[in-house]
C-alpha cells in the first residue's frame, strides 16, 4: 500500500513523464482542482487530466519537498518553462485508497520588493 | 516542551497580538528569513524582528493550516490589510529546543487566468 507522500511523488513523476495513465490512475474520479490566486476550480478527473495534458510549454519539473500528515500533503517543486524557472506549492488531500481527492495549488510570481527595507536584506 | 507545530502556532499567535517578546522568543538568534519572490535574504533575529514590527499596515491574520513533519513545518495563513485578504504559504525549521532556525515564505497574489481553459473551470 502507498502511503500519500508516494501518491504525491508518483504524481510529480508521472507528470514530469507525460505518463497520463498513471497520473490518471493516482486521481479520485471526483477530483477537485482549485487555484485561489485565480479563483478557479476544476471538477472530476476527466477534466483536470485534460488540463494537464493540453498545458502549454516544454515545462519540465523537480520535486523539492513533500511534507505528509496523514492523508494530507503540501509539496513545493520548482517548474522550469523556457529557461524560467517558478516554484509551485500545492496542498493534497489523499483518500484512504490512495487516491487524491482534493488539490490546492498556488503559483508565487516574482515580485520587486517594496520600498524601505533595503538595509534589513540581500538580493540573490 | 513545545512541538514545532505549537512553536509556529505561537509564532503566528503572537504576530497576530503585536506580543513581540514571544515572537522574539521564537526565533533563533541566527534566523534566516527567505522571500524568493523578491529574491530577498535576511539574517539575525534583530533584523527579522525589526522587519515585522515596522512592517506597515493594520494587518491582521488566521491561520488555515498548519503541517508539522519533525522540525519541518509548513502552515498557510490568510492575512486581511484594509479589506484585502491574501494568502502566506510559510516554511519553518525548527530546532531541537524549539527556536526557528530558517523561514521560507511565499505571498502567491491574484493573477487573472489565461486564455483557452474557460470551459474546464468554474470562477468563485
Amino acid at each position: 500500500m502507498n502511503t500519500p507522500r508516494d501518491t504525491v511523488m508518483s504524481y510529480w513523476k508521472s507528470a514530469e513523464d507525460r505518463d497520463w495513465n498513471t497520473f490518471a490512475s493516482l486521481l479520485s474520479p471526483t477530483v477537485t482542482y482549485d487555484l485561489p490566486q485565480t479563483r478557479e476550480r476544476m471538477h472530476g478527473r476527466e477534466n483536470y487530466l485534460r488540463f494537464n495534458r493540453e498545458y502549454p510549454g516544454d515545462w519540465h519539473l523537480a520535486v523539492e519537498e513533500v511534507l505528509a500528515v496523514a492523508g494530507r500533503v503540501v509539496s513545493r517543486v520548482r517548474f522550469t518553462v523556457n529557461g524560467e524557472t517558478q516554484t509551485a506549492v500545492t496542498f493534497f488531500d489523499v483518500d484512504a485508497e490512495g487516491l487524491i481527492t482534493a488539490i490546492l495549488d498556488f503559483w508565487p510570481e516574482p515580485y520587486e520588493p517594496p520600498p524601505g527595507r533595503a538595509e534589513l536584506v540581500e538580493r540573490y
